[in-house]
């Protein structure tokens, strides 16, 4: 009774206030209405986030958690009725240690540090340097070699601009910083955190070691510390610092993907992939970062399933392992199911946050911008209807090397920095409607996909990669 | 010619914006444009909070930095051409060591924690216990003993409203939950942190023990982590906690107040106090609590001299050691200076914050509110103006014993909370503006207040003790 007064309403005021689809996706109307109506009314999205967070918490790769996770999610898929495999995949295993940092001139005072993911520790007693700041990696450059040789080199470009724009201009620094600086010869590197909250933060996320350079110890100060450096260092003076970092590399530990199919009802063999990633940063309890992409893929999932909507293709669910600090389960799936992927018409990535959706972002063969845009029409109930051209995801990037068609879904990222890869990444930084917003959108998205007779064009293979965001 | 351009500016606007000043503060119209004219000008308010935060940090009583703020502050003052004193008190010497909390059952999971100041330690191996939830000290009551004894109470009453309003119904079950627990046979104590922001922060504070109950050890955890232990709890499940401490308490050290004179014209022996308090908790470097006000406070002092506005009274400025956890200078200063309180006309207290004021709170005998709302109109282009009954502050409120009449300067708290007693109490929260126009009013305040020829009304020395907010 309650369903369907809503799906009515639903129903209607997607007629109502938008003009008729167009032909292509219009025969889904009455699918779409009724899966954003089910999830509204009824959706299980946030539960399955409230317990990734609460009961499993943080999920590192080759944590404890993670494995909760990989056994938690797969067994949940199973209850859904659905075909779910632990897809098995070895993991980098890094665990932090030891985290201090302390001011020792002009001014003694400690600062609040943590090491960034995959970092080397430093020498037990710490490396003690004089500090030099450098505005990116382009501000580094132009120091040259003379400034930085035996120096820790502070990266401190702030971010700016907030949201998904913001952070791929700030990230550079956290990935790259630590390299580039230990080629002009610094031992260690600190970089301003990368997020957009002033509450003493500390942001973590993956350092990308290049194997020319040496691997010097790199970590995250805070936005506050980060200014209190510079200030200190504007007035002229000497700064110098010690930092301890205990942190190490374990042996690859084995782990999982975990992918589960809703079998198609006429060609089984044609796959439209929806994606999020198990893995969370250890800080927090990777609500935001992706607990709730992986929320959204499990409820499209099952509420597909609870209304027998049972399309002609076969939707695959993967939660991948790794996406943080390796991309391990990304380059499995592409591997182990190369033979697959010109079957694979299409795959949706989500791992962005927990807020609305506004549309979605593509790369996709001629005319497929144009194609989605009537796809996403279907979303206009929830408020999302743009379409941006490039993109789709890190854990989906691999596969267009077989001409996957690669969506991502967009959400509102204007609060996502204020928490990612923080303490802060925590479940009530998620508000549940929102939530189901998004859940609703891969469903409307995948059961389209995976019904309507035409697919995707195809991506050319050998374009550049997609945007990464570690 | 810039500073007096702005004077003709501020006194025209004071004067053509409002109605004239009637007559008991109207001489003081001038001096008042002046001072805040000055202070908008060329005010230092703000370079002397950088100093106490980027240079000195952290000032909990008995550390080091406290002691470096008391030798730098006398100096400092001594350098406007001040008489400067440091009037030495022993205070409680309390320190930090290991903090360490995780949730056993049902879902393993680590939670930061912070000792509560004063806190006793637990034993090494920890206190490990269920948890049951108290929401406030009242909620505490009503679970009875049988609820309670042998667990870890967690005082879980969220600070629902913003600023100083919010701020004591919250912190009751942080400064006496403890001992209210103990005394029905809890074994440790957890507070949600008191505060307004969500970033997954610690608020430390004072825990004050009573006398008669066992000294249990208490700590701060997050907003977002005693949410995460009321799920637990509320989903019907027993949590089971273990919470390691290793704070101490060691012997008493010495400090001081740091007490400066600009002495009176015509009748020096009269003194107006204005005062702040140079102590700060450890985690963050005590930026809006309270470096902010004693810089307000030094600012004043500076100002007045240097715009040779010396008035008819003494204003003195003390800069008050041990606010947070034991008011020993406070206690101290009333004590050792008892013999001149009949002649203290007035004390006006900062420590709200650093944001822009909004008026005065004050603690006067029968007329007195009427004659500071005449006072306060001088402050109308700063855009404060308001004059509230009760208050003063924690640091001049012994003061009272001795017939003082008692003022506290309004600031918008409304943020103050995001930041009070966390790792966020940083300088980048303060808004130099704003930090200004504090500066500017404690001055006009405190020269009016010394140099008007009739003085407040003394209240009653036997009334209730101003609101305490340690």
């Amino acid at each position: 009774m309650r369903h369907a007064a809503a799906l009515a309403a639903v129903a209607s005021l997607a007629a109502a206030g938008t003009p008729s689809p167009p032909p292509a996706s219009a025969p889904y109307a009455d699918a779409a209405a009724r899966i954003i109506g089910a999830e509204l009314l009824d959706g299980r999205a946030y539960e399955i986030l409230a317990h990734l967070t609460d009961r499993i918490g943080p999920r590192l790769s080759g944590s404890a958690g993670a494995e909760a996770a990989v056994e938690w999610t797969a067994e949940r898929l199973r209850s859904y009725g659905l075909e779910a495999e632990e897809e098995r995949v070895m993991v980098p295993r890094w665990v932090r240690g030891l985290e201090e940092a302390e001011i020792l001139a002009p001014a003694p005072q400690r600062v609040p540090v943590t090491a960034l993911g995959g970092s080397e520790p430093t020498p037990a007693a710490g490396v003690t340097a004089e500090v030099v700041e450098a505005v990116g990696i382009e501000g580094l450059q132009s120091l040259g070699a003379d400034a930085v040789r035996g120096r820790i080199v502070l990266f401190n470009a702030p971010m700016t601009v907030r949201g998904m724009e913001g952070y791929g201009p700030a990230v550079a620094q956290r990935t790259r910083g630590a390299s580039e600086a230990a080629r002009l010869g610094a031992v260690a590197a600190l970089v301003r955190s990368v997020g957009t909250l002033r509450a003493r933060l500390l942001h973590t996320g993956a350092v990308s070691y290049q194997d020319a350079a040496p691997r010097i110890p790199a970590a995250a100060v805070t936005a506050e510390d980060a200014d209190l450096i510079h200030r200190l260092l504007a007035s002229g003076e000497t700064v110098r610092l010690r930092l301890r970092l205990g942190c190490r590399t374990l042996p690859d530990a084995p782990s999982a993907n975990v992918v589960a199919d809703l079998r198609g009802r006429e060609s089984p063999e044609e796959i439209v992939l929806i994606a999020a990633h198990l893995d969370s940063w250890d800080l927090g309890t990777g609500a935001v970062d992706d607990g709730a992409g992986v929320a959204m893929v499990m409820e499209a999932m099952r509420l597909l399933g609870e209304l027998g909507l049972r399309p002609r293709r076969t939707i695959r669910g993967v939660l991948y392992m790794n996406e943080e600090n390796g991309l391990r389960g990304a380059k499995a799936y592409a591997e182990s199911h190369a033979a697959e992927l010109p079957r694979h018409v299409a795959a949706l990535e989500t791992d962005s946050g927990a807020a609305r959706p506004t549309g979605l972002s593509a790369t996709v063969g001629p005319g497929g911008l144009e194609r989605l845009g009537d796809i996403v029409r279907l979303l206009r109930p929830l408020g999302a209807e743009s379409v941006a051209a490039g993109g789709g995801g890190a854990d989906i990037g691999p596969l267009q090397a077989g001409s996957v068609p690669l969506i991502g879904l967009r959400l509102d990222t204007t609060r996502y920095f204020d928490w990612h890869h923080s303490a802060a990444d925590t479940l009530d930084k998620v508000d549940p409607r929102e939530l189901a917003l998004g859940a609703a959108a891969v469903a409307v998205v995948a059961y389209t996909l995976a019904e309507m007779p035409e697919t995707l064009p195809r991506p050319d293979p050998p374009s550049p990669a997609p945007a990464r965001r570690p």
